[in-house]
């Protein structure tokens, strides 16, 4: 028991206060489960945009075929949806098993594992939308300096797509960037002990 | 006040662990005071390494120059990498500044604002590794299937120094990573008082 208890039993704590602390408890784990589904929903939905993209081009009776895997930023952008997508769904389970049981995460271990996890993929979501918009703008624009030809006026349809696949992804990216502050709010709201030094160290 | 220091004076928290608390409350600033000086002289090598490459070769009597500036993402990671290393600057000297005058940091709007910056830094130089290295594989390996060839067996000087300027833009992007989760344990640790809930709410 941590001695910020000393002194602190259920009877001489204001209601009124627990009371807040509940209700702002609940709220942020509904934000969290949204923002699970959000992640889980549009993940899937950036790589089948993205996986399923293919055109064909006919030029001078030779066809040419455009797909992801031309990119290696759009294979990243694939497989890191893919992978977000399916650790949300397990995370969704997770908090839909904790909120009917009504459990409160007090588990500094499980805490630290859910905190982990966010945030590699928050990290892992970042890389893969600045890698894949790299390579979807030298796609459109070119880099004429290096003989990078752009390739979106031949297959327009085929960037249209991962356009949109981008734009979903972005949608994760920063879904799964909220989502890192809600677990680290979690977290490290365990190691509130820290509060009684205002009574011996000065403030800020 | 919070309702945790309810009965709760500086006579009755026990020494050993005011003290354990002030130890590795300070074991923690300096770690975030390293981490700050780390990131801005790796912040600054970076950018010079990338923003000071060049190199000029003759094909068939034509001179043709490499710059950083021949690549978007190699702009992008200068302008991130002296932004992180100016922000990292300013830090330092708060650092320094609240580590002479011995003071604490229980500021919520303080510890939010640093917070909120490191956050930023954090994700902005990862999403400008992931693209600078996007761009190095492929001035490295080229995408024959897109007819764009890789330029490194002829500037195989400029592609070194970018690619020593990208191992130490990594190593900024993970220090950065490890700062954010500093800064949201100074901040979420403010938001302790739900602690008492273990008395009222089940353990996980």
């Amino acid at each position: 028991m941590s001695y910020l208890a000393v002194g602190v039993s259920p009877g001489n704590v204001p209601v009124y206060n627990s009371t807040n602390l509940k209700v702002n408890d609940r709220r942020l784990r509904v934000a969290e489960l949204v923002l699970r589904c959000l992640i889980c929903g549009l993940g899937v939905v950036a790589a089948a945009l993205v996986g399923t993209d293919t055109q064909v081009k006919e030029i001078f009776t030779v066809q040419k075929k455009a797909k992801f895997t031309d990119m290696k930023a759009l294979v990243f952008l694939v497989v890191a949806n893919g992978i977000v997508s399916a650790y949300s769904l397990v995370q969704v389970v997770r908090c839909v098993v904790s909120m009917v049981r009504g459990n409160v995460l007090f588990s500094k271990p499980i805490a630290w594992i859910i905190f982990s996890g966010d945030q590699v993929m928050a990290y892992v979501c970042v890389a893969a939308v600045g890698a894949a918009t790299q390579s979807a703008v030298l796609a459109k624009l070119g880099q004429p300096e290096l003989q990078w030809m752009k390739i979106c006026n031949m297959y327009d349809k085929f960037c249209n797509q991962v356009g949109e696949g981008i734009a979903s992804a972005l949608l994760v990216s920063l879904s799964t960037v909220l989502l890192s502050c809600v677990s680290a709010f979690n977290l490290f709201r365990l190691y509130g002990g820290n509060k009684n030094k205002t009574t011996v160290a000065s403030r800020w």
